[in-house]
């Protein structure tokens, strides 16, 4: 079984995006060479994740950024001095590890999805782990 | 290491609604003949996911339902002119991936833990992908 | 490829709060002397769950606590006997398993990422599943 490990620079250029992280896993998935088996990426970050959603219509992002932002507010209550606890939720609820299978040496994603880097408290320049194992 | 994929149909119900997949999942484990490893899900759509949660109670999943829907409603504001966008926000807090481990042939789940493919913009015929590795 | 397996004991202190597994997990990874490979978390339970967020300041985790009980709070038109509907929203949107990469025989986790037991309707004596696979 190969392992193929790499980590790239995400840089955001919001306080909240999705950024579309597609283009870069293909190009690692390629470099890789491996054709059955799975890429999972990691975001070492805590008020940062990584999801899969639809990357065709961007009013979707927009619409998820509100959404997040109206579960998961801002608190006057909230103690954490530096202010980004909502970031914080966020991060936990989407989630900062993402499994993806690999087949024929294509990721299995489905007609609309796109993988997104999730920043909740940038811009920043962020990392994310790529790790692809298999044959 | 051996490797089993497949794909099976999830013809949902309703616009919203959680089908219970194990039945499924435990058939396919049992197909592959792997014995130590793991069970990897994965929904190729954007506005579903798959989740573990209580399959004993009915009600437990009835209220999941409300509740994810009162954490992500349907909003004014949104900009997605197909109207689903609380679809898209409860895909991506739920997630469209699971993993499963698998011991001595089973899955090492709790008693009261279920296998959910949860249809958040139905009702639709959906896939999900499912791979098992191991030995 | 190696396998490492095994279940530790998480007993949660109140009704609601995130326990640090962090140095349980180091253990278990130093125990299964893998240096290139993954880490893989799975909760038993469908009131709980497993996350990667700060450890740094003890105050975001109160008020993770907090937004969850703001996003997914206990509703009288649940209908689930038990009163631990919330608990169970808390459980899918936060989730079940967590995957952690390992390289050089150490998790790759971020400066500020913490590992931590979710308890969402405890006390209770929880159980937490490690698998441990690569090289």
């Amino acid at each position: 079984m190969k392992i193929h490990t790499e980590t790239i620079q995400v840089n955001t250029k919001a306080s909240q995006s999705f950024e579309d992280i597609g283009p870069k896993i293909r190009e690692a998935l390629e470099k890789s060479g491996i054709k059955e088996g799975s890429v999972t990426l990691f975001v070492p970050h805590t008020t940062a994740a990584v999801t899969i959603n639809e990357n065709a219509d961007p009013d979707v992002v927009t619409d998820m950024l509100l959404g997040l932002d109206k579960a998961f507010p801002d608190r006057r209550d909230f103690k954490h001095m530096e202010g980004n606890s909502h970031a914080h939720l966020k991060s936990s609820a989407v989630g900062v590890d993402q499994t993806i299978l690999v087949s024929n040496g294509s990721m299995l994603l489905g007609t609309w999805q796109g993988l997104f880097f999730c920043e909740f408290d940038g811009p920043r320049n962020r990392k994310l782990h790529i790790r692809i194992t298999g044959e």
